[in-house]
Formats: structure tokens, C-alpha cells, sequence
């Protein structure tokens, strides 16, 4: 009847078995969030409007100059695949295909908010957007252009020191049934065009496919996707707006103690917003179109929510970008003899810079709290490693999240309303 | 770089380890409820009086009424064992044995129910501490008897037709070095006292024992013991209180709307003070036991918080109740050859009356909302197990814990207050 056994709850029975606990959450979530979302409609009415989501991609109807940026970047793509075939034809050499790579990828980086700093018909949102789109883009070719010149090089030097093969296979790796595509015969518009709609930021010659498109998965994820925009949209106007609306007060003030309230208070569904965005874009989103592209690689992020270090959440909540870091940039640095640390640091830098720049252009306000966000990462994550294990590791990681991203948005939201509507503020 | 494989959160991936998720609950339960607590805090003033909390123990400091019950029980203890002893030198027929057996058990369960009823000094609270230690002492001396019986029937019948050897070891079990306890050699009072004050509702000869008494474990669990008393005293005065208070008012009108926001909001605190309590209680207080009487075997509770069925829950919440139900319950019943649907039901009903008994007794009152709750577990059971699988039924069995608890406190609270306070309401 009786047997020696430890609680499962016990640290020594190893029991690590709690998918019950995220039904838990789901359950206690919905309830205790179904009263206060009562209680905020009781105080405020409805404030969600579909028409005004609108307005913040667009000033005027007649003119859409976020949309026109978004196709004026094919031009850079083309540019890119036309270099890289003059450079297969020999008719470039590498010293003219790299400066005509560096000059589109600067002009690829800069025109964008170049047309975001001048024209005053941009929306912020609109040009978050398109910002977005130019970065990913620009992430795309620098690795477009790494990958060719692999290739190229392995074929000149004859020499395979570098275990680059399976990014460039050479032709006896093909076996009978599938056709692999080989260097120079990659350099079609339709392999650029499948890379540059692909959920990847790592270009290769031959990307892992699935079988087949899933209808339901597709359907599911469509759903998801187009629930969860519902959802966020609304969240935002009928939850975050108010709370935000009433912080302002204190924050110009400088009230301290109802600064902290309301940091508190934006919290929740500031994280909220965030998990269900993250949900939304790397699980619904990047799947769906990978499902319809049969990408293959279906591994956008990895297992950050039990990350019991800073680094091991950055290196996993983002999977796509965590994976272009480490090919492009870090292991590059290695190479070149820099220390890990020094490649690290520099990976948190390249990180706040393009972070700032998604926020700073766009706001048309250069504060450097995105910037700072990034690089206290580095102390943090310093901290974090050092003196705390386990789940504290994982609390601490957490907290850092749950507190630190509404820190920064009070701060820009701050900042932005006293810039422009300081004397509305005080009435 | 890449290569085929599912996103993590995919139903195909077949991932399971959400740990972290469960610091996630920590970290956002404890960031959301301070706000609350707060507001809480503003609104009501410090409500905590450990003073009080005597009170609801002791009506008159003079007079304990539930502490000389409790002290009464030991009659009961020493009867059963003087029977067994009878019966296993042969003084007493099993006939006269099970007699007495039988009335010593009666007694037990109406005489301290007769004290409550009629004795006005014993407070609620009290009533409930002492029923519910008599429930476990009846309990106990029934799995006694049933043991004790199974080893006589074993010595004189000689036939090991039932594999009950590990609850009675016969001579050639005994290896070298641990000395174990053979049939009559158990009637001792140490034994019995062991029993009496180990963490567990059956009998067995020889309990597995733990090789020593671990000074830090034990320490530990004092100090949440301590740590959770206070809270679970503070959050009942200062959260369930305020919230039962208020809804006195739309209970006694009938106005369904108010009532349903009462139960939402008395839902989340009822709950984590139910969690809590599992935890102090399952966890805390009887490993403390165990580990201080050296007692082997630790599962109080087994992965309940997993449970896709309703049957699945009660199995494995209570795992001392549960082993007693099995052994000395439901598998007689199965052997006497009632169908197993009847055997189930039949546990579900002893269930419902000990928790009506613990219920009604101690509040004076008889409504049999304890009872029906506990009966309603069967058609909510069947409708789970028959309709809600996986992920959904563990909602289900979450929902039902959640929703189903609150309603039933404040059926009782209700009816308790219109009984005693009903002039004080209307004014």
C-alpha cells in the first residue's frame, strides 16, 4: 500500500510535467481579466474604432507614401541579384560587386528615413511599417550577398576548409529524385523573390520544403492571425490608450509613487500585448506563409519562456534574427580574432542600433531609450548570469520583460505627448 | 542553416516543457494582484487582526470545548486497540469484536456532532477543527480494524489467496537487517500512535521509514507552514471578507447581474486561498509530519493539476482519502460484486455526507449545498469524460474548481448570515 516516495512537488522528485498549469493560466486569465475588462467598459464605454486604426497608417486617403516606400524597395532587391550575376559572369570583380553591394545596402538603410524625416504626411505607424520591412529587407541581402561570395570562393579556391556545404552544395551531394540548385544556377528572380517572402533572414541555395501545403494548418493560422489583430487592436485602444491617456499627468509632475502605480498598471496588459503579438507574428503569421511558401524550416522561435539567463532569452525569443546574428555577424567577428565577449557586445550594439531606429525615425524624436533598453541588456544579462539560478534566473528574466518594455513605452509616449501636445496637457 | 522541422507550439512538435510558464504565473500573479491589493488596501484600511482570528476558535477563554474533544479522543484510539487485542489472543469472537468495533466507531462520528449541536460555546471554526480530526480518526480506526482482520483471516485460514503479504509480511519475508513486525506483534500502543499521528489513512504493519530526519527539509517546511498560516489568515480577512460582506446585500434581493460579478470577484481569492491551503496542507504540513516521524512514503497528492477528467481530479488531489476509499471502500464493494459504476457513485456519496457532516455540523445549519456539490460530480464527470478531451477537459476541471467552490461559500455564507444577521441586513 505504501512505498518510500518524495512529493512531486519536491525539488528532489524531478517532476517537471505542468501543461495542467498553462490551462490554469488560460482559465485564470480570462476570469480575473473578464471583471476588469467589465469594470473598464463600465468607466469608459467602448472605445474600440476600426476606422481610427485606419488613420494611423494613413494622413490623407489619396496618398500613400508608406505603401510607395514598400514597393520602391524592390529596386534595391533587383540591384542585388543584377551585381550578383555580373559578378558570376566574372564581368564584375569582387571589388566593384562589393562596393556596389555596400552602396545599395546604405542607400537601403538611409533612403527610408531619409522620406520619413522629410515628408510630414507619414504616419508613425505607417512608417514603423515600412521601416520594418527595409530592415528585414536589408538583413535578407547582406546575408543574399555572404552566401554567393561563400559560394564563389569555395569554387575558385577548390578548397573546402570551411564546412560551408550545405549552404553551397557541390554536384555530387545530389542524389536522384530532387533537383538541387547548384551556385551560379541560384541567381534567378524567382529563387530571390522565394527568399525575400520566405520567413528567414538566412539566405541558402536550397532550402529545406514540406511535402505539401496543409489546408487546415493554413486555415488554423489564418485564423489565428486574423483574431488575434482583431484582438490586439482592440486591447490597445480600449486598455492600453486609457491607461496611458491617464499617466500622463503624473509623468510630466514627476510624481513618483503614482508614476509607479501606473507603470504597474500598464504592466499587465502592456505584456499581454506583447506575448499575444509574439504569438501572432512568429507562430500564426510566420508559419501561414510558410506554409504556403512549403518553407520547411518551421523553427522561429525556441523555448525563451524558460530561459533562466538575459543571453538565452535573446538567443530564442527570436529565432530568425538570433540565426542571422550568429552566421553574418558573430561568427564573422570570431573569425577575424575578436574575444566572445567583444562579439557579443557588438551583436547587443548592432541590436540597439537597429531597435532605435525603429522607434527614434519613425517618432521623428531621437531619445536613445530604445538604445539604452538594448544596451542595459548587456549589465543585466552580467547580473542576471551571476548571481542568480534556476527559476530565480528565469523570475528575474521575466520581471526584466513584464517591467522593462512598458518603462521604455511611458518613456517615448511621455516624451511624444510633451513634444506635441505639451499646452493641451496643461489646460 | 535550416532544415525541416515544426514550430515548438505546434500540436505536431509534441513539446511539453513549460516550467518556465509557471514562473511566468508567479511573476504576473504577484505584479497584477499588487495593484489590486493596493486599491484594497486604499479602500478598506488594514483589516488583519490576529486577535480575531482567536476569536473565531474560542467564544469564552475559559472554556475550550474543541480542544477537550479533541482531548476525548483518545478513548476511542484506546478502545480500538484494547479490542484487538482481545480478538487476537481469542478472548473476543470476531462476532463481539466487530460489535464493538462497530459502536465504538458509531460514537465516534455522532458524539462530537451531538457536543457541537448542542453545546452553543463551540464556535464554528472550532466545531470544524475537531469534526474534521475526528473524520481522519474514523478513518484510520476503520483501515485498523480492516487490517488487523486480514491478518487473522490470513494466519488461520493459510491460504494467501488475496496478495495482501505486504500489508501483513508472514516470518520468511524478513530479510537480515531491518526487523519488521509480524501480526500480533503490532497491537502495541507505540504502533498504534504512530498510525494515529502519521500522514497517511491506512494501516499498514510496517510503513516504509525514511533513514534519517533531514534538519534543512524539515526547516523549510516549518517556515512555509508559518509563512502560509499568516497569509492564508491575512488574504481571507483582508480580501474574502470585504468581497462576502458586500454581496450579502444582492444575494438577499435575488439580483442575478451583481450576483454574478460577486461570484467573479470572490472566485480568484477563493481559489489562490485554496491553492495555498492545498499547498500548506498536502504539502508543507504533512511532509513536515512525515519527515519528523520518519514516514517513507510522501505522495499526498499526485499531478491533479494535469487532470483531463473530472474522476481523474478526485483521484489524485487527495491521495491519502483516495487510498483509503480504494482499500477499504470501493474494491470491498467490487468483491462483494456490485458493478463498478455503483462502487463509484457509492465513494462519491460517502464523500458528500463526511462533507456535508464537516459542513453542517460546525454552522449548525443542514442545506446540503456540501453535499449536492459533492453529488454533482457524478453527471459533471460523466458530461467531462463524455464530451471534453485533453486540453479542454483540464479547462473544464479548472473551471468547475474555480467557479464551483466560490458558489457553494457563498450559498453557506448567505444562508448563515440571513439566519443570524437578517435584522442587522435590512437597516
Amino acid at each position: 500500500c505504501h512505498k518510500n516516495q518524495d512529493s512531486l512537488l519536491s525539488s528532489a522528485s524531478g517532476y517537471s510535467k505542468y501543461r495542467g498549469i498553462l490551462n490554469w493560466c488560460v482559465v485564470m486569465l480570462v476570469l480575473s481579466n473578464a471583471r476588469l475588462f467589465l469594470e473598464n467598459l463600465l468607466k469608459y464605454g467602448i472605445l474600440v474604432d476600426p476606422i481610427q486604426v485606419i488613420s494611423l497608417f494613413l494622413n490623407d486617403p489619396y496618398s500613400w507614401p508608406a505603401a510607395c516606400l514598400v514597393i520602391v524597395a524592390n529596386v534595391f532587391v533587383l540591384v542585388a541579384l543584377y551585381t550578383e550575376r555580373q559578378l558570376s559572369k566574372g564581368s564584375f570583380s569582387e571589388r566593384v560587386g562589393c562596393l556596389i553591394h555596400c552602396v545599395n545596402m546604405a542607400v537601403l538603410i538611409t533612403f527610408p528615413a531619409a522620406v520619413v524625416l522629410l515628408l510630414p504626411s507619414v504616419t508613425p505607424v505607417g512608417a514603423a511599417s515600412a521601416l520594418s520591412i527595409y530592415t528585414i529587407l536589408f538583413l535578407k541581402l547582406y546575408s543574399y550577398k555572404d552566401v554567393n561570395l561563400w559560394c564563389r570562393e569555395l569554387s575558385t579556391i577548390k578548397v573546402k576548409k570551411l564546412s560551408r556545404s550545405l549552404s553551397c552544395p557541390s554536384q555530387q551531394h545530389f542524389s536522384g529524385g530532387d533537383c538541387k540548385v547548384s551556385y551560379p544556377g541560384n541567381l534567378t528572380l524567382r529563387d530571390m523573390y522565394y527568399f525575400v517572402f520566405a520567413p528567414t533572414l538566412c539566405y541558402e541555395l536550397n532550402f529545406p520544403r514540406s511535402p505539401n501545403i496543409r489546408m487546415s494548418f493554413l486555415l488554423r493560422r489564418l485564423c489565428e492571425m486574423l483574431f488575434f489583430t482583431q484582438l490586439l487592436v482592440a486591447l490597445t485602444q480600449q486598455w492600453m490608450v486609457p491607461i496611458i491617456r491617464s499617466s500622463m499627468k503624473p509623468l510630466e509632475d514627476m510624481d513618483m509613487s503614482r508614476m509607479a502605480e501606473r507603470l504597474l498598471r500598464l504592466a499587465v496588459p502592456n505584456h499581454l500585448l506583447w506575448l499575444m503579438f509574439f504569438y501572432w507574428f512568429f507562430h500564426s503569421s510566420m508559419n501561414f506563409t510558410a506554409e504556403l511558401l512549403r518553407f520547411g524550416d518551421r523553427q522561429f522561435y525556441n523555448d525563451w519562456w524558460n530561459s533562466e539567463t538575459v543571453t538565452y532569452f535573446w538567443q530564442n525569443w527570436n529565432i530568425p534574427v538570433h540565426k542571422w546574428c550568429l552566421r553574418h555577424f558573430y561568427k564573422p567577428l570570431l573569425r577575424r580574432g575578436f574575444s566572445k565577449i567583444v562579439s557579443q557586445s557588438a551583436v547587443f550594439f548592432l541590436s540597439a542600433f537597429f531597435h532605435e531606429y525603429l522607434v527614434s525615425v519613425p517618432l521623428r524624436m531621437f531619445r536613445l531609450w530604445a538604445f539604452m533598453g538594448m544596451i542595459a541588456q548587456i549589465p543585466l544579462a552580467w547580473f542576471v548570469g551571476r548571481f542568480l539560478r534556476g527559476n530565480y534566473g528565469n523570475a528575474a528574466v521575466w520581471i526584466s520583460i513584464i517591467i522593462g518594455q512598458p518603462f521604455a513605452v511611458l518613456m517615448y509616449v511621455h516624451d511624444y505627448y510633451v513634444l506635441h501636445y505639451s499646452s493641451g496637457l496643461n489646460v
